[in-house]
């Protein structure tokens, strides 16, 4: 893309292209909107990222995003105490969430034991998972973490720290999506799927 | 997408999504981008828009986009200042510079003659390009709006009206694209390609 003929523009471009999936040229269109729409869409715009960066912060209890101290999650008495999801990320509790399948607690590890990447248990947090857990209150986990090697380590770890809690230990059900084609499903999740296969229910 | 845990996420993805070609998905992955990114990158991409949306004007001019009384290009020595190219909006400016083929001077008309739209010759403020002409040193304008019926009522409104100077008044050349094949140019173009036709040149 040549020079732009303004500074004030250039800036904004090489701003917004710095967002992910964001190029110079969607950059340059995004700009040129700002410029020709309502002046209230960018003061908005403005305050609101302003407003996200600055005001979110972590839920002292489960770690998921929150605005204030304590998530609303963790608030809703609407929500099954007695379980906890242990997950990696704040973006798999909206992913869970999306579904509405789940009523349950949250707790966000913010990572995942790599002994690689020098991540021991000691830096993730975790005595805040076991606090909740010896209030009494708990009677399942669910190990929601992605199967990868870091994983499942830190499914490894943290099953062998939770036996000693008097409560049920469970992780999410593996297995060829709805809709998915078998042809297309991989080995490791088919032969899954075939092992653990259940009874046929009409629905 | 069910309800975001936090209002300031909320607040945030509902702004962005507001911009073009931004869905919902989107909104929210650039939100978490700017939640997990170097607050640095946030506190910048606000400045730059703030100051694009506050600070960008119209050159006294050409009435391009400038972040001065008077833009770049019309303070620019190295441009030829006998040339006008007269478009419709600033993005045509950003196009033909794109190509980096012409050196001369813009005028911005900022809209078309439309009469469905009760736009007259009037609302284009065109006394700004004929006193520009008047000034004497423009030895041509090359009328390059778009080849609509508003855009072809314009040129023919300005043609008619620049024709008492003594000027070369030019259009763009219009044709079959480079790279383009024949069987799918639409007709008007294909036509008037075989009637404008050229002697073939060895380059």
């Amino acid at each position: 893309m040549s020079e732009l003929p303004s500074k004030l523009l250039s800036r904004a471009v090489e701003a917004l292209s710095g967002l992910p999936t964001i190029g110079k040229k969607s950059a340059l269109r995004l700009a040129i909107h700002l410029i020709q729409t309502d002046p209230a869409f960018a003061k908005e715009l403005v305050q609101s990222i302003a407003a996200l960066v600055e005001g979110i912060r972590r839920c002292e209890r489960c770690n998921n995003l929150s605005d204030e101290q304590c998530c609303d999650l963790c608030l809703d008495p609407r929500r099954n105490a007695s379980i906890i999801c242990v997950v990696e990320s704040f973006r798999d509790v909206l992913a869970i969430e999306e579904t509405g399948r789940y009523k349950g607690l949250y707790h966000v590890l913010g990572g995942l034991i790599s002994p690689l990447d020098g991540i021991g248990p000691e830096d993730l947090g975790l005595e805040k998972l076991f606090d909740r857990i010896a209030e009494g209150k708990t009677q399942e986990v669910i190990l929601a973490l992605n199967p990868t090697m870091d994983g499942e380590m830190t499914n490894f770890y943290l099953h062998k720290k939770l036996k000693k809690y008097s409560i049920q230990i469970s992780t999410l059900a593996r297995g060829v999506s709805f809709g998915g084609e078998l042809q297309y499903a991989d080995e490791l999740t088919l032969g899954h799927s075939i092992m653990a296969r259940l009874p046929y229910e009409v629905t």
